[in-house]
């Protein structure tokens, strides 16, 4: 099992959290984003979005971080990460979808203009109003449960992390959201949680 | 089951499309987005995002197309429309998150930008240059598969269809792209596809 990534990268971090949850040895292929090697014919022929992450195993090549996230929890999870009854894989997959909307779009796009001077979908204010959206459903749903979908964590908890704990960079401070700031806590106190920094 | 909608929705299109393929029966409340109907409390109380679509079922409340049509395909589709074997759950699901990713907010945004003014995500430009990674990535898939997941169309197409097949309102037109266009005509053909006109 091979994962292509950057130290960087907030959707390549969502697999490295569950590839550590569940204990799963992986090889590693560092992409040089400085020098656009994501931005190559050969890369493009892995993931034609030219993004990372990308998971190749066993002949399976996946470039969505929510369908590695899917495919590593079915494989290897049993039911714990991912349930395959309707109505809970659903509620899993809501937090997960949100994961690629409002808070790519909103949460990582705006901290990534303001790091690194990308501005490829809208404003900073626009990036943090779509935000609020998010982190104001996030609180909502958090404030009289534990976990995102269920009650234990699933990978809806582990899609949602890595750009809600960033928010602040952001430049959307998460003081008036307590329910969210103790649910990054109860993520990180996860045994096998793995760390940002590589 | 009541599904929440509106007629001109692409994303509570996508659950019609699948609702007709699977021939089932459900209520349907039109919601009166003119006069602001979803952002009031009691829609916010169904949906914190504000949105439509939202499908309430046996007790279970899902306000995400995507999580919906996971829903739906689990609960009456067998195992036809999201397999649950690891690999091909997985190569499903990338396909629905680009639709929610790149096409929601490239097609999708760049169309309502000029139908209705509302540029919340970036500039026309801005969304067709993302709309050009999803078209590429279909039409790189479609020039040598009938259908964008397996073998056979899954919640995969139903869930790309919509803003795809209106990617000319966003001004960005088809013709460069024939295996999609051969394959928009597949999915209308499939017995049972439902009518973007209501």
């Amino acid at each position: 099992m091979k994962l292509y990534l950057t130290a960087n990268s907030g959707n390549s971090y969502k697999v490295r959290i569950l590839l550590s949850l569940l204990g799963m040895p992986h090889e590693r292929a560092f992409v040089d984003t400085g020098s656009k090697a994501h931005k190559q014919p050969s890369f493009f022929a892995l993931n034609p979005r030219g993004e990372v992450p990308v998971l190749e195993d066993d002949g399976v090549v996946l470039w969505d971080s929510a369908a590695i996230l899917v495919y590593l929890a079915r494989k290897h999870g049993g039911e714990q990460w991912l349930p395959v009854a309707p109505g809970p894989m659903a509620q899993v997959m809501q937090w997960v979808a949100l994961a690629g909307n409002e808070i790519q779009f909103g949460l990582q796009y705006a901290r990534r203009g303001i790091l690194h001077g990308r501005w490829t979908a809208g404003t900073l204010e626009q990036g943090q109003a779509m935000a609020r959206v998010a982190l104001n459903a996030l609180e909502l749903r958090l404030k009289d449960h534990s976990w995102l979908s269920l009650e234990r964590p699933t990978i809806a908890d582990v899609a949602c992390f890595p750009y809600v704990e960033t928010a602040p960079e952001a430049r959307v401070p998460l003081d008036p959201y307590p329910a969210i700031q103790a649910w990054l806590a109860r993520c990180k106190a996860l045994p096998g949680w793995a760390e940002r920094r590589m």
